[in-house]
């Protein structure tokens, strides 16, 4: 899969101003951008009198590793995993602001193929939105920290406060594919085994993530109540919206095994039970999948999956069926 | 110096919820937010319908070090440095939004010293700023990564290529102190060497920087032509103002030694010799000063002190009366 990391020459070996001279040309541009780089800040359209900012920091070992992802891969997927965060407020992602961090020793190459993933991701996920401004640091591995920035267009933003009892719960995007994938990851063993795994589409979704960005907007204009990207796992995330809500969760199996469905063909290939797609549905990180609840008299937007019912605030957070689900999922300093 | 490094309780043993629930009080307030944390993104207010934004970030190791800097003063240091990339843009810090990477051992303690840090520079440099967001992650190091934002009030932006032959070169805040105490704080050797030297000006210069940020808007709203925060060396940034406007700059004697006298009593007691000052307030980095190009009718506001004058672009960009001075200074690669 990686492929991307040794070329030629090193940043210690470049003058700054070279170096981002091979940068600049491969990064996305913003139609957003009213002062861009070359001074101290740039300046950025917020038509509507506000804007929705996000940031993410992503590091070599925890977040992602070069025998499984290529340079191309990280730039991408942190520019989607914000792009998700922008899209769940019900926002247009219009910039980003990227800080690099990196081993003196790293070849300018991996600088470039990090804003050829960065360009990519926005042209296929979010078209008008660029990269506006940066920071480049030394650092003693790959650190990469974005900031995305998006435009309401005069809309209240979606936040995981609105859901009402009676509500439906519905879904846009793949729930588990991520995780799954990240599992086939840590199975392989050595360079051919990478390359080969890295290939399927479970692996993509753990490397490369397409979150539904223009369905945040949709939701919006169609009157999603609440919202939110669900990076900690399907069940962790729906009890930050009932708690945030004060109102509890159901799932139901039709819904879930919707969700298992649109995975299960290439899971149950890889020799994945049935069982344990419902668990990675369920309790999985990394989906970028978009969480929301619709009124219940709201036809659901192309894209959306009906998964549950929102409840009066019960005993828990999260119901399958009558079945209360344990909540849990990801901490970043217990990997 | 250091001295809250080491406490308690560590990330990793902490659930992030409660760890944020430990920092989230100490954080200075916005009183631009219009949505804060909780949510996937916060909402902020950008009263004229622009921002302006810029990124940093800072690493152990090359860029601070827990012998010298206590994390209070981290977090002080992280939110100043972004504060005068704002002020430089003639523009009103409103609101930060920071990542922070951490191992999973590091004491919570060390994450609300920080967050104190991010506080005291808030409301001893940027009084109505305040953090909005964030994001925490495992890193092998202490990484962290500050996006600031600001209002330009309907003005325009003050830029590096807004500087015509006959302004005058002035200078707001200390140039040459922070180099001067880095040097110092190297040449130290022990807790009690470092203790004692950390409490020296020169070495709080370089620690906890107060870049005069108000003085941004002054110079704005007095007609600066240019403007930029003097990171880098005076001439290594004086050089990208000359390239930007497409002129060179001339310091004249008796401007730097004013610069040279700021910190001439404290640097002589050091046994820094007259050279060297001035080496130091031409060359050395992180002054976070603001460097300024001001039409040659108009009075300069109070606190910045005129070092030279802008002449059409000669052979070299920056001259010392009649000398050309080399261009060089900061690559954050080569440290």
């Amino acid at each position: 899969v990686a492929s991307d990391f040794e070329n030629g020459v090193s940043l210690g070996e470049m003058a700054e101003a070279d170096v981002l001279a091979r940068i600049f040309p491969r990064l996305p541009e913003s139609t957003s951008t009213l002062l861009g780089p070359g001074d101290d800040a740039a300046v950025v359209a917020a038509p509507d009198g506000r804007f929705v900012v996000t940031t993410d920091m992503m590091v070599e070992g925890p977040d992602f590793r070069r025998e499984f992802s290529s340079a191309e891969d990280i730039g991408f997927k942190i520019a989607a995993v914000n792009l998700a965060d922008v899209a769940a407020m019900g926002a247009t992602p219009t910039a980003l602001v990227v800080a690099l961090g990196a081993p003196a020793e790293t070849d300018v190459a991996v600088l470039e193929s990090i804003a050829d993933g960065l360009r990519l991701a926005c042209e296929s996920l979010a078209p008008s939105c660029g990269v506006v401004g940066g920071d480049l640091s030394s650092a003693p591995v790959l650190t990469l920290s974005v900031t995305a920035f998006g435009d309401l267009a005069g809309r209240e933003p979606l936040t995981r406060s609105g859901a009402r009892p009676g509500d439906v719960i519905a879904v846009a995007g793949e729930l588990g594919a991520a995780g799954i994938g990240l599992e086939m990851l840590f199975a392989a063993e050595g360079p051919d085994e990478f390359s080969q795994v890295g290939q399927n589409p479970l692996t993509r979704a753990q490397l490369r993530p397409h979150p539904p960005i223009a369905l945040g907007v949709t939701a919006a204009v169609t009157g999603a109540t609440a919202a939110m990207d669900v990076s900690d796992g399907l069940v962790l995330d729906a009890s930050r919206i009932a708690k945030a809500s004060g109102v509890s969760m159901v799932f139901d199996e039709l819904g879930i095994a919707q969700c298992a469905a649109q995975i299960a063909v290439e899971a149950l290939k890889q020799g994945f039970s049935d069982d344990e797609i419902v668990e990675h549905v369920l309790y999985s990180g990394e989906s970028h999948a978009l969480l929301t609840t619709f009124p219940i008299d709201q036809v659901l937007p192309l894209g959306f999956t009906p998964i549950g019912t929102v409840i009066a605030q019960a005993a828990e957070p999260v119901y399958f069926g009558n079945r209360p689900l344990p909540i849990r999922g990801w901490n970043p300093f217990s990997y």
